[in-house]
């Protein structure tokens, strides 16, 4: 899937999220996916919530691994762990490049550092693998 | 803080989700945080989506430790395992039960298993660590 | 795979390990794995060393999957995560109790908690999630 | 710490393993640590054992973070994920490559991906956290 198949997609599969998210960057190593907050995502003082960096780490990632295989809907995350460093800035996009790590026949891994535009800092940093359904 | 507390506590610091969680239960040993989506958290076909289980635990947990340290609205998570090992029931509420492991003075560690009513099966199970910060 | 079929497996296929771990309860639930650390296993201070905490859980769950599925020697860890908590007692034996949260006919997920004996503080915590290979 | 005190610091806190762990490099960025296995570190097939690579992760972030503020000894890992990719190489040599994420004042945070020398593949990755006592 390209940059415009995997915009379709989240259009499609993630229709509650998909009008803070936009594909960034796409290339053979993985995807970046931009997040942009919202006062729903955002928690006291401006920052954004755990769970939102999640679901952009969670989303980022699936992506990066249709973007290799094709539209498999029902790739599911089977665990992720999750590490979070650093405040992002108040009220700014987050930007999650997602790298794969391992694409075997039934499960992927692959990594996801969030950061804020500009910034070489990373202000958290996943590791999640996803079961892929064998093919029929 | 006890069962009422933490409820203010959620309706004021969590108001974004606060429609949807609600405290069922409160002991010495942790905090069950109850969870009843809406469409905004659904994944297609009807299932909770895992960032969703994300922050149901993250909640429960930030709420046991509240329940035995007080409002301390600053702790926050530094890094979050999850294992997510069977699908949720379509629609139906999940209930994450909280567990502390350990409640030092800088760092606390628990555990968080989501479950559907009624079931002994675990849906998901986190393991989550916060940080403290020093009393002034 | 009952406790003396487990003892013999450990003997034969951890002959590194075999001597200083031994099998200690055997449950529906799971099994509890024994460490009796050596110099080898020390860090200065008289502690026991993390990856030897590591090694005790790897082993047990590995011994609560092999209980139930039979001798699948090619069972392979996929990844873990482990909390330290506690510092072990110098110099007394660990207790790993495993207990698996799901048997699936891929994978099978569950946690491990290690304490000293006589005592219901967790020292150290891990969830770990093992494939299973197909059976041929 | 350069890289001959950070050798000499592996041959007295890490005696048991300082046979088998040589620093490969050591940079800005973080370190490289090398283990060469015996037959102590095998699992059944000549495949290193996985708690071998977690102590490998565990010995070469530590090194990194000490390369950066000095001799700590009673630096601890609180806790530590990893995820097992690709069978290690028969009887080669396992080089970590521990980079820091973050170091801050109470916690540092990094990763170690753990590869075969000539392979770009990597066999196993960690996430750890460890926590720095206070100055006195």
């Amino acid at each position: 899937m390209d940059h415009a198949a995997l915009e379709t997609f989240v259009a499609q599969e993630f229709a509650q999220v998909a009008d803070i998210l936009s594909v960034h960057a796409v290339s053979e190593a993985g995807v970046t996916l931009k997040l942009t907050p919202t006062q729903a995502h955002l928690r006291p003082g401006g920052t954004v919530s755990g769970p939102s960096m999640f679901m952009l780490a969670d989303v980022a990632l699936y992506l990066a691994i249709l973007s290799r295989i094709g539209p498999v809907a029902l790739a599911v995350t089977t665990n992720a762990h999750i590490d979070f460093m650093r405040k992002p800035a108040s009220d700014a996009p987050l930007y999650g490049e997602a790298t794969l790590l391992k694409l075997g026949r039934s499960l992927a891994v692959g990594q996801v550092a969030i950061r804020n535009a500009g910034s070489d800092d990373v202000l958290a940093q996943a590791s999640m693998t996803y079961a892929i359904p064998p093919k029929r």
